[in-house]
């Protein structure tokens, strides 16, 4: 049977709606049968039930939802937050005290307290509470993970990620609401670009390395003299187990598309992986030459194995990577947690790790713990 | 409301049927509500209902399912053929005639004369019968499409093709009944590798050209000498407005994995694309630089604009290209036919193809009349 | 001691000359101590005196320099000769008839017969008569060579390789005379394309599998219509031991700049290699992953380990491609005559393949015998 | 009339004596008349007659040339210093007082004080010392600097370079004596990885964008924990014109080869280059698609044109590179200095910068001045 399944956020003409909406259905695992897609009331009933939603389910905010969820037979068994930033704490934390499992986007607070709050609500109601690092869930991640784990690149040394763009270069651009909203403080909190983008490559390094970020020193730049917040910053980090870590953010590299890539060495190998061209790893064993893995290749691991759909070199993209966030939540919510889904912990981190680099970043660089206070 | 839709084959295991049904289900045009899955009529049924297929609709078998669905009052808008390629003529035909569209995988049939009575069946029914030639609803192919068609790249002169894996080169291998079959006159016809591979290829250049193949002259090898049908072909053509093409598939070239690329050459430009970085068009005005295309930039025509689902430089893949297909398909049935859907006519001329560039290859390469007798 | 050169064409403002001397002069082999470098026989001598020729050794004709030549006690080691292609029969026969090894740029003759004069006079007089297909020399050419040489991917089932570009695909720039030449038979003989281009690509089929080309099919095109000759070319080969051969060429396929690659697929790989990216190898043994080559690694074959001047990854280009043609020469004229030195046989098999494909071509595609009628 | 050219080190076996020949001869500038080319006084002397330096040039030691040349009619007109580092200062210095135009090798002193008596000695001698950063002489990095200058990126924001290999990646392989001496400080100096290959980055982003490096924060690790120096460094830098940099350097990057590139971000567009691929440059005007930009192409700057030998996409390399250094040196010593040359400046800078990173590395990337105090 399907699961049931609804969304707050993510109303018409916004981009992460429709990326979740596929994620969902695509697998056949869940039905949207709920949702308060819009800070619009009227337009967010009206959208649900064009996409389907019976009338009593297409709900005008997500209180009139939650009210009225709790209570159903038929209740929800997931729900979605894909609303504005500063309002993912208060609803996230709301639904897993009602007892439902919830997929929030990321970031999932805007504070290391929040996040802090999350993870006891979320332990404590017994309850997922999933973070949309989507970029994890592609099968050549997921192998990378499961190469370092398995010792085929040894102790890694050091860790290389960037995610950089140039789409908010555009200085003439820079008063679009689409894209001011990021740098002002009263809408993005203490970061810009690190906290919009940096943190998936944050996340990343953690999930394939398999180890956590310890501390950071940072270099932020308003390169946009306008902008109150970062639009490029490097962050280094030691993770707890020694891996060096150097990561590289920016939204005014004017050129790069969707420059998100990690590169992994380690003592006995190198590894490389790229956003643009997910279906590849370039591995070098040490002394040997490069080379290049495909999905969907003979003799992978079980996890990348089970979240590829298509044969090799046939590719497969950012959308089928949010879905394997849901294949993954449906196995989850059915009773089988697998390792890899990234959970309240890990957006709890993140945030941790924000305010660490900002700190550092006032400082000069000096390095600073990166660690949430309940994780010391 | 979603529209209803039954499958013929792709049971558990198969290839195609997870990608038809990720395709169908991702944007919830439609629901699987019947399904006559698996020649094993038990394993078919039991298989559809695990699917969430009503006991009553998963049928045993294609006869059962025609009968039982041509008089329901919530009948099937939509029938997708994937069974043996054998069986596509007949199951197809059936359908049409009792007033179902259908999707059929290809190649639509074996012959040249099964070919236009489904294109004559398809129209007396006034049915639409559309072929997957996925490949083509791949939204930087329809940008490449509307280039052409608005005078881009000026009459086209050239069009080169190659779709080539290295995938049944290993000669240990050849035995093997999944590879075996397609070599066999027995199961695969007249044609091995260019009826499987080719004609995508050779239908993607008219596509995106705009135009039909006229006449073909092509040399079939069997490089490994067991095999009785070609497993490399290179046919070159004509197509009616003057064109050159070339087109080169092979199932021997060992390193190639999905190599599967169209090169389009005009009197003011050229372009490039490939199936292993769907995402991008590198596109020449004669005279100036290439520039990178990338789906989901600015500027791009309605029909790029309207199969992307995702930012710029998320990549989209091979999936979503078949969801594509069924997105114009559920535009079709609910009476927005628009033009770039693959149809029966389609389907034919690439029979026709195939029958030619046998007969050429026969001929050492004679050039041969590639049309449709109905077309001529 | 530096070997005595002297060159005949190449003056100011060509493209070759400077290719030449740079490749001479390049590892210190060769001084040049005689020229005549112009159909201007002032503008020659003087250019020659400004590169440090001796007055006494600037020519304003070859015929004034054969005769001076001839019986200087330091006379020439090598003649190079780079002059317009229908001349290079007279000056090469004359100057190997003469005694002086030679070095000739490509098409060595217009005719097979010339061919055969000029293969039989080398033989003749114990001269070299080398024949610049420089790309046969870049270090990871030679390494193909060798791995296919050495069984590294088992019997070679086919081979397919492309040179293409778009230099000549503005029909607005078809009279510029620089382009206009090509496609004129008065001046450029029966090809176009295919003698400009396409026998770079069908000399390296021959070299890399170790065969020679027994009989072509070719479908030839002049898709700018006022040219006389053919501006893209499709060409199928059979090699003696039955390689399957393909050959795509063409100067009219705008946005490929220098579109030279070869594919080799034999029974237990796969390889390719661009001139574009000429320092990698793309190797797949048969069922395993793809391994990038580079040149300079360890472990390489010591023929493309000698031709090699700089460390791994430190890119070497087409001029020391040229240059190892010189190094080549060099140790030749010194008594050491290295295989993979291309030499007047592969001169003349290239004309006997031109005039093949062109009667083919002509033929509708018909196979015709591509071997010099001396070799069969 | 050729320049007479002598050569310090690269004795037989070195790796940058047959660059810096190769580069010295390849335009014709330059004979090679004398030498002193190895530690071993005969072997240094044999090789140089070897390579046809006359016997009584063929000298046994840097002194010893030093002395016989500055009275020699036929003096040298530039001499190549390419011994072990920490003997660049004194010869250069030497060579420079005696008259001598120099070019030396990276890096040009150990110290910046030394850096600073050689730029002294330079000025008060009215003799050039070159320094070899040979990467910023590759045609298309010249382009990339006069695009900066004549405003086509607009204001430079920010720049991202990097330079890392894993050629140093294998532990077991660290007491290799060819690779431990980078590690150790008696040999080596104050830094590892970041002074040999780092610093061509810095000089890169300094010569491309037009200005100079203010201050660096650095980050530095020794991955494998015998090192004394570091393998692994990031720096943040900002240029005196507010420039934001980034550099990332890395000996233990296994897998990626000759890992050299930068990224330049402007008010007005973006652009990329990297060494292993050195003919183009990706450039992105800010709001249009990314152009492929190609070595030779038509409308190029003219140093740019002046530096390439061989048409578009026949790609040129390293060698080419140095000697290019060599053809901008021969045009300097006829009296023609011509912007672009890296001099004892630049060697000055690069090493101030090394002694900044390295102070702000030990304090735990604290900001420091990196401008040589003379420049300051």
């Amino acid at each position: 049977m399907k699961l049931n399944w609804g969304m707050i956020g993510g109303g018409e003409g916004s981009q992460i709606g429709p990326a979740h909406r596929l994620g969902a259905l695509a697998d056949g695992n869940f039905s949207l049968v709920a949702g308060a897609l819009d800070a619009d009331a009227k337009k967010g009933r009206a959208y649900a039930q064009r996409l389907g939603v019976a009338p009593d389910r297409a709900y005008g905010d997500w209180r009139e939802m939650l009210a009225a969820e709790r209570d159903r037979e038929d209740r929800l068994d997931l729900v979605t937050v894909a609303t504005p930033n500063s309002t993912h704490f208060e609803i996230t934390k709301a639904f897993l005290e009602a007892g439902f499992h919830v997929l929030c986007e990321k970031p999932m607070t805007m504070t290391v307290e929040e996040g802090e709050e999350i993870v006891r609500v979320s332990r404590a109601s017994n309850r997922i509470c999933a973070v949309n690092y989507c970029y994890s869930a592609y099968p050549m991640v997921r192998e990378m993970r499961h190469m370092v784990a398995t010792g085929q690149v040894g102790k890694v040394r050091l860790v290389v990620t960037n995610f950089s763009h140039g789409h908010h270069g555009n200085a003439e651009d820079a008063d679009n609401p689409r894209v001011r909203w990021r740098y002002d403080p009263a809408m993005a909190g203490v970061s810009g670009q690190f906290a919009d983008c940096g943190i998936h490559a944050l996340h990343m390094a953690s999930f394939v390395v398999g180890d956590q970020v310890d501390r950071v020193s940072a270099d932020f730049a308003s390169t946009i003299p306008s902008r109150m917040l970062e639009d490029d910053a490097m962050v280094n980090f030691r993770m707890t187990g020694g891996t060096v870590g150097r990561l590289w953010t920016s939204s005014v590299a004017i050129g790069r598309q969707h420059g998100f890539d990690i590169q992994i060495f380690g003592e006995t190998g190198g590894m490389r992986w790229a956003s643009e061209q997910p279906n590849q790893v370039f591995y070098t064993p040490v002394g040997e030459r490069t080379q290049i893995m495909e999905k969907g290749e003979s003799g992978l691991s079980d996890e990348a194995a089970r979240l590829s759909r298509v044969a090799i070199a046939h590719p497969e993209g950012f959308p089928l990577a949010v879905a394997n966030i849901y294949v993954d939540l449906a196995a989850a919510i059915r009773g089988e947690l697998r390792d890899g889904l990234p959970l309240a912990e890990d957006g709890l981190r993140s945030m941790a790790a924000v305010h660490a680099a900002v700190a550092s970043a006032k400082a000069d660089g000096a390095w600073v713990d990166a660690r949430p206070p309940m994780f010391r």
